[in-house]
């Protein structure tokens, strides 16, 4: 997507050949600075304090941080200590362990003397392969925002979504937001409802890119969703996922499952876009998700730009407080219109997703 | 409640027996600090700008605003102006109008002379109805805590509460929160989860009224809402209100519905603590209730604590971000599993009502 009107990646390999460069997003939506990753060091910090983040993203930059690690050492211990740094830096995103096992795979019968380059080349085929798959989810997802066009009177398509499910959390054209580019693309009026997306706040980062690329949007906090949806302000709920299990139960950012309640509640359709290699096939029951609990810090301080444009981060509960800090929840299945993924979309259901990837039965 | 050990209220007269002190919300929970309003101007101001907050508490500083106005000017003009000024400081919450209705119908009919000191009575004796309205409210919700910790086998009852109804927006016990420091005072073991209430935080001065009563208690964003709902560790919502109408919807602070839909997903129940002054009589349709649309500045910049101690705003969005602010919502009264009132607990319906206030008839 373009960054001031210049198309864009959100992780590139460097000028000089071997490092990987990605654009800091803790500094966004106020700075946009790339930052360079030179050892698996780099990369496992960078998914760890969500300079990174989004679960393609992650998965994109554990490749890589494998192809550093056995750039500096491409023995048989190094390569299995890339795979467990980088599977412990964050636990709920399942494209994280499967991009590091598809890296493992595809290294070990290796000779350490060829697997630095087949790294690097197997981590840019995955940025690859993510791009396209971000690129086809948003053509069938193009299907459902005309089919909405089509039947309203006038006015734009009015999207609701969550978090940032957009190409900050791809390598390019986001999950959720695939649908909504292409859509502004080709002229189908759409407009979008930003939530906030507390603690964290990556409503701004979606707020950014849909800027960048001139597609109208509306910022609001978290809690307006249900009053949006009461007065039928929204025509569809189109949010990301960083785990989906064979059930349809989609796990992503905490409050997506408040918004599927108040969407049911109010009729309105809601969809989760799900690319393939966020799907796990291992488990079908929601309670053995992991759901990542985080610094209490990211609740109590908010992070923004103060009146000299420096970012900042202020206190708002009183010192002290007791905080919870949940990363995730899960909507059940029987509360999600529809999964959308890179092969077509399928009911939130076992036979809904094993009609598109067979393979699986 | 108590500050520092040591008993208060929101709002009392001056020492010198005709200003009127209120602790300035706008400070809390990092600096507690009394301000004297002294004109009708400063009463409205307070109650426009959030110094004061809170329906019931809105309604008792309108009507100390009203013995404000008078004492300057005790005419029937003085009169008319101070009402309309007063009424035009917030839309949304019912008590303001009422508040200032019963003063203008106990003073209209008094000589100019002796208007002043009429009001001064009336305002307090409006005070001690509301901390009498509380208490009674909080010995009914008391009931539905001590019987949901009769069947619990051990630890405490878990509320979750979003927004202040708490002592903070009253005159003293709070609505949503009587029952709950009713219960911490009998030994009834409870434990309270705050949500963070975006867009202005008031979780945080609930997390402050609670922390001083000593009362156990964990912050959280809004959005975590739904997900302790779904792992069992809420045993009821109770929320406060800022009109509630005869049907039984409720409408109060922005979010409060997308709780109330995940409750009733998670078969969690929900109840309003509805002081009678809260019910509007007048109307029987949620959408003609007027929702506050409140300065996009309120979500773009986030106030809070610095790290030398002051208290200043950071820009979270983009620059240019175009805002929606919507102050509150509506919970429709099949979502609502009872209504908490100073005569009683009843269903959310005109039948529930109207048995508690048959004089409605």
């Amino acid at each position: 997507m373009r960054v001031a009107g210049k198309p864009h990646r959100t992780i590139w390999p460097a000028a000089d050949g071997w490092a990987v460069e990605v654009i800091d997003q803790t500094r966004l939506p106020h700075q946009f600075e790339p930052v360079r990753l030179e050892t698996l060091g780099d990369a496992a910090s960078a998914i760890r304090d969500m300079v990174v983040r989004g679960a393609p993203l992650i998965g994109a930059t554990a490749a890589y941080g494998m192809a550093l690690a056995l750039r500096h050492d491409p023995t048989d211990r190094s390569l299995d200590t890339a795979a467990r740094t980088l599977v412990a830096t964050r636990p709920t995103a399942v494209n994280l362990g499967r991009a590091v096992r598809t890296m493992l795979d595809h290294l070990r019968p290796l000779s350490p003397t060829t697997r630095a380059g087949a790294a690097y080349a197997r981590a840019a085929a995955f940025c690859e392969e993510d791009v396209a798959s971000n690129r086809s989810l948003g053509e069938h997802g193009l299907g459902i925002l005309k089919g909405l066009a089509a039947r309203k009177a006038g006015g734009p398509v009015n999207v609701l979504t969550h978090c940032n499910a957009g190409w900050l959390a791809t390598v390019d054209w986001g999950t959720a937001t695939a649908p909504v580019y292409l859509a502004h693309r080709e002229g189908v009026p759409v407009h979008v409802w930003v939530t906030e997306t507390r603690p964290r706040n990556q409503g701004a980062l979606t707020a950014w890119e849909l800027g960048e690329e001139g597609v109208p949007h509306t910022f609001a906090v978290d809690n307006v969703a249900g009053h949006l949806m009461q007065r039928g302000a929204v025509d569809l709920v189109l949010v990301g996922t960083d785990r989906t299990i064979p059930c349809g139960d989609v796990c992503n950012k905490i409050g997506t499952y408040l918004v599927a309640a108040a969407a049911r509640d109010c009729g309105v359709p809601f969809y989760a876009a799900v690319p393939g290699t966020s799907i796990d096939w291992d488990t079908d029951d929601a309670s053995g998700i992991p759901i990542e609990e985080r610094d209490p810090r990211e609740v109590t301080h908010v992070a923004g730009r103060d009146g000299s444009s420096r970012t900042i981060a202020v206190r708002v509960p009183p010192e002290g407080t007791t905080v919870a800090n949940y990363g995730f929840d899960v909507t059940p299945a029987r509360l999600v219109t529809g999964l959308i993924t890179e092969r077509g979309v399928c009911a939130a259901s076992r036979e809904g997703l094993l009609g598109l990837y067979p393979e699986r039965r």
